[in-house]
């Protein structure tokens, strides 16, 4: 397998923590978006819309970071990243859409782009804040008192969720946000961070680290 | 099961398709957006963040559309609304994504109605149309030429990216988006239309249509 990769990605960090705790070994590729190698005629020929990551397995190039946590489920089940029962998986993808749909979906890199040429670096951070804080409050209350929060997301193993959930907070700490409303995604974050496969999958510790000032 | 769902909710209306692709049985309940019934504290007993479509089967509450089809395919699996192979289905939730994340994500609701009040109606338009242009370049390279591509989004039978795609396509006509540019994306655009399924889901075919001239 290759994983295509940057490092400071928050989708590209997801992925490598649910390759790292599926135990696949994969090869690196870096696509430097800081020098905006997405949009080279190679990497477009892998996605033709130039998003990081993009995983190939033998023939089949996988795209969108949920969907590759499916596949990596369907085609590597074991261990499993996912509860036993229905309602826990949906459980799990409820978390997981909304850190790709609501978080990501709203925050992340071609929107800040946009942003910042249409309304200038203030109303970027405006933007970003506003939906930092209203997104933060969502994830909490799926974490915060439910039954099968445990260590992790669900339950005591790490899981599918986090794969999502640590990449999350990641980012919001990136740009300042206070997460003292998030008492339980950061304390399962921290719980995470111990992990040996969190941190292979660590920004700081990929090959391609760099430095890379964007907002 | 009950469907909380409001009749131009572009959300709704892929969970209406799949039930009515699984032949499923569900009482309606509207949640009228345009009176922001989504906000009242009985609907945020069922969603803590007042968004719709909610499914309740049972003792369980799915959100989020992309995990509401996988949960009605692996409880309710016949008929099957994803391929048989890992390659298919990624290739369909790669769909799915694209219009919960970049789509959704980024022109839904909540975005629109903060670009409202913060920028004005120009403004929204323009947000709008960069990405619904942009969105659309992208779905369609997801679906011309490629090999599954049939009368449906993949192969001859309607399935989960139908539900997708369908409603993305109705969200954009409602604005005045131009399709030329995705005329692989209208064909079967128009052949869910003549499906028993897609006519029985449609907005104007729901209990709780009404005015509504909300952009």
């Amino acid at each position: 397998m290759q994983l295509y990769s940057y490092w400071r990605s928050t989708s590209s960090y997801r992925i490598r923590i649910a390759l790292a705790l599926k135990r696949l070994e994969y090869e690196y590729i870096s696509v430097n978006l800081n020098n905006g190698e997405q949009h080279d005629p190679a990497y477009r020929k892998i996605h033709s819309d130039g998003q990081v990551p993009s995983l190939v397995d033998g023939e089949t190039i996988i795209h969108q970071t949920a969907g590759i946590v499916e596949y990596l489920e369907e085609v590597y089940p074991d261990p499993s990243l996912f509860p036993e029962n229905a309602a826990g998986r949906a459980r799990v993808r409820g978390f997981i859409l909304a850190c790709v749909a609501e978080m990501q979906g709203r925050t992340g890199r071609r929107v800040r782009d946009y942003l910042l040429e249409r309304y200038g670096m203030d109303d970027l951070k405006e933007w970003y804040g506003h939906w930092a804080v209203r997104n933060l409050e969502l994830l909490e209350k799926l974490v915060a008192g439910h039954p099968d929060t445990g260590k992790f997301f669900h339950g005591d193993q790490p899981g599918a969720a986090d794969c999502f959930l640590v990449p999350a907070l990641y980012n919001l700490r990136l740009r300042e946000t206070n997460l003292d409303q998030a008492p339980t995604l950061v304390r399962i974050e921290q719980n995470c961070l111990t992990h040996p496969a969190f941190k292979a999958a660590a920004p700081e510790n990929q090959i391609d680290v760099a430095p890379d000032t964007r907002y």
